[in-house]
């Protein structure tokens, strides 16, 4: 039985093509900034993100710590989505790293709201002097798409509005865009546009992307230098990974276009949840995420997902009884059919038990 | 014109006799526990909290970080109300000296949603293997009481079920318990019942009790001699400090039980203040702390506060349309009195001009 | 029997004149910055520095450790004497709290060795660019007078040629002077001349001065508000605080002539104990602490000082064959002699031992 | 003009066949631990070192930080060589993310002198109880070989004596094995018995061994598991990086034994420079690093590393008169003879410029 598997798109294995044109990359110690693949990378990437300079990380999870402690004083305070990335699943570093305090803030559909922002209590008013006892909000983080709220798409419209907010408040705006090729996809527009926003950018080469790792941190020419610095510092520093970069490049160079793809394969994948008795929100489908729930009235979340493994269907446990499936470019239209006809044959099956009890 | 400060409890000022058991004072160098007032304010208040041992330190702030401090591991994470002084209004320690990730939880009156609780997402499931995504949480803390939220006690029944729920998921359990004696005297029973059910807590010698500062960390033995390492660690060690400590052992000899007279003052300002046209919850006031609302019928806040202070009647500056006076035992009953008078005035002529409007 | 107790200058408790002083402060809560007795220290302190600003805080350890926070970077490196209490006995805050590598560098007689410093592999090159590799060094301590190489004075031709190399090297320049004050007593200058070489400068009002606790911090003005938020994150803000600066304040004005007459009795008890046999470089007795060296020949250190606590002379447990003795304010030209009478009797009777053995 | 680079051993870059090992690696997500080249490694690395477990992170920076963060806890302190890597070179991560004290201690020929340690200061005494005043040692590090103090190997003798320190004292014991590979095949022994006597260890899978990057770290296999955690905290989690693990097991099978040739290599090189009149100290080129003084008589360190460069000979610039000349498996022994022949040519030059001045 072939596996379908829904985990997540940091399951994409580089291609064929891929491997060959990191098995005669270019390579140099870019200790000495002597690798030209990682250098080629660095530059390729900061002009299509229209950012001064880029730097080359091992994940997305280094390129917001290193980014972000860049340029944020240690001791201060920041704004993070509450279901974000950054705050529940990058193991703290923000606290235990950089020593900044966080005010996890609720964004439905990936989104703050600004007026209630602006009135929250960890916010400063404009022209009030700062207290003795309050960390310094200094920061505020986006992620885009959001992963945590089903891959949610924020446009220039709100992006314009958060960086009017964080201009006023005197904040720096920091992009955690591991998925931000995705959202330039669906929105139709350039990534350079959706990251002209923010003062500095993470995104990506694995997931959508295919690569077999690392990541890109756009900025301006000061902040990568620093970024450089504190990458070091936590063992980020690279010799001959160019190999590595020749994956990305391409990556960056030829699989963009694709992610439509898989957000076609999604949308279709979420109406045939639906079809077969999943509680999907279709509309909020923009990317290659989607968040099904599964109706208390056709069976536990706990056995529903033990029935799909059973059947050949992967995703990760559920969180309450919601499911995320994931849609990538090693997961095909047949595959997606496939899934479904697997789940459908489920859910029927449920179905009968229940008429049956 | 007599000013009627109602801006916190922290401004009460040591009394005639409480100076004169300062003057007299047996005092030691307490970097080698030789100052006997020390000891003894220690010895006092380990037993009237029923714990093993107790430390004596500068203030609140510093109690919660150094009795945190020595509980848990940096790295981890800790719950903590989002409307918590702990979180709000420390500067943030728990991140920047302790490297500790906080998620802010709702507490409505002061207390956390038990359910609500397990079911999100930073707390371990019981007998999950922990992620190494996630900041391993290792901490609850509540505030008893609850300053943000106006005063509010959490009692034993409460805190039996936050203890087994910290139990349940491995988790330390402290208490910012800074008015924890307000909140005993409210509740009518001893304050070591309700600190038996944390690991440790932390209370404050000025505000209500009236010494000059100072506060007391208490907890098992090995945890206070922790304490006592990262209290040298942030410059807490004290020398002759049994000068302040004989003040801090007068009040909470002499001063706990007149923590009643406060909190039937405040509940008469409360009433007081419904009389002159503010909004008030007065069931919710259950100590010292008043949080008055000024309806948006009769002025602007600022106004408000602005003709308030004009009128001779202090607090902090208003947080959206919230007021809070706080009652203390430098504010007699006939302050209360008059401070209503002025603030009824006040109303009164507020209401003329939007009747004339 | 009369215990002699020269284990630190720390030991010196409040004469009656001081708690007078102390029982009769004007007192506010500083956390509003309405106590009058902490703005008067605080102002005077900052004139008799000549600093633009001073904060008054609980110890020495909490001075550097705020000054230092406030001007130094997290992440940065620091240049601190090998021997010096800031690196050995403050229970690592320069790491644990500010996050900064400490370069600890020998300091015989109190110094650092200049050439040797410009040198040294931790110091940038004037002009190079800094590496990713190097946390960046950002600042120099040194302590004025130096306690672990025996109250060593640090004088303006000194301090004038640090600051010199502070200034080429891009560094900011702190001065640990627990007891600066012994330094210019000793050296006959004012105080303020010796400090006008460094940035920041902490002062104990407790040891020698005769306080029973707390420090000043003087620096820029910008610098103590930066140090106030930082005081404010380790538990050091101060309520009703007046009734121990006003100790502090008398410290100031009244008793720092009398270190002179410390180090008379510090001098003096040096070349009694040499004639009863200890190793004292006397001349490097310049304040109020003596190093002896228990020679040899005599006994083992661990027995003279067994030998001398039941004689009724104390000090801290020896150091290899080195004890130190400290003299202060509480400690009589009469006490010194008695003490040495009592070590003399101690010498005579282990030589014998020796002769016999 | 051929260039001939000595600056690094660092510099080496993947051979074809290693390049062809990596094109053809299995992979998989690494977060899931689905890579099974990954975790060939990680097995085969274990058992080549003797100990339960072994993770694969980017560099031997981040192989030192995650597991002394895994081992060691924030606020403690340890002992480092003061002219190691990790003290020198690593951005002050044990302080910065580790929040740890370092003691620089002097290592001549690479090895701290252990009755100097057991005498030093921040070395607890047998049996002491611990001072508030001190961050307590937890931790002592060696590196081996001892790069900057020219490639000494530590052997077995040597690291069962520190073993038996570092037992007696209560300490963790870690080694920077960056290079102990080289170690191993100096000292004729099995890589297993150098790191028996420690509780972790990091080495370099670049450098001498030849791969593109990464590191491994090998420890108990609760060790290992708590620095798979604080890898992902600082961003080191990995992916399909099984191409790049590929490569290391592919060094780790293959080149080990080809560094006795980079250490014939080396001595050619040392013997062959006192020929041409530079001091070098044949005795101790023990590996492949050779460590060469400018003799005064000669010409300036500045003037000769520049007429070295535009001869066509690269070494990183002198510290001091110093000059590190390090071999690796992209240098040939024609390569040194070439490198030898043109330094001659240099000296012979400057000497005749000596005499005719």
């Amino acid at each position: 039985m072939k596996f379908l598997d829904f985990r997540s798109d940091t399951l994409t294995v580089p291609s064929d093509s891929m491997r060959a044109r990191m098995a005669k990359a270019s390579v140099g110690d870019d200790y000495y900034r002597e690798d030209p693949t990682i250098s080629a990378i660095e530059d390729y990437a900061a002009d299509l993100l229209g950012k001064e300079a880029a730097l080359f990380v091992l994940s997305g999870t280094m390129g917001n710590l290193v980014s972000i402690r860049a340029q944020v004083p240690p001791g201060a305070a920041v704004i993070v989505g509450n279901t974000s990335h950054i705050h529940l699943n990058e193991t703290g570093h923000l606290a235990s790293v950089c020593g900044l305090t966080s005010h996890p803030t609720p964004t439905p559909d990936g989104r703050y709201d600004i007026p209630a922002l602006e009135a929250s209590s960890p916010v400063p008013k404009p022209g009030a002097s700062p207290s003795v006892l309050n960390p310094r909000l200094k920061l505020i983080c986006v992620e885009n798409t959001h992963n945590g709220e089903g891959g949610r798409c924020l446009d220039n419209t709100y992006l314009a509005s958060l960086r009017e907010f964080a201009n006023v408040r005197g904040l720096t705006f920091h992009m955690d865009g591991a998925r931000v090729f995705n959202a330039a996809v669906a929105l139709g527009c350039k990534v350079s546009e959706l990251v002209s926003h923010v003062d500095s950018v993470s995104f990506c080469l694995s997931k959508g992307l295919g690569a077999p790792g690392g990541a890109i941190v756009a900025a301006s020419r000061h902040v990568i230098e620093e970024a450089r610095h504190w990458r070091q510092m936590v063992g980020g520093g690279m010799r001959q990974a160019g190999i590595f970069a020749a994956a990305g490049l391409m990556a960056l160079q030829e699989n963009v276009e694709d992610l439509a793809i898989d957000h076609n394969n999604a949308k279709q994948l979420a109406r045939g949840l639906v079809e077969a008795g999943l509680d999907v929100d279709v509309a909020k489908v923009e990317t290659n995420i989607v968040m099904a729930y599964i109706p208390q009235s056709l069976t536990s979340p706990g056995e529903f997902f033990d029935s799909m493994k059973r059947a050949g269907v992967l995703t990760l446990p559920p969180k309450g009884n919601r499911l995320r499936f994931v849609i990538h470019r090693d997961i095909s239209n047949a595959d997606v059919m496939l899934g479904l006809q697997r789940i459908g044959q489920l859910t029927e099956s449920f179905k009968k038990v229940q008429q049956n009890a």
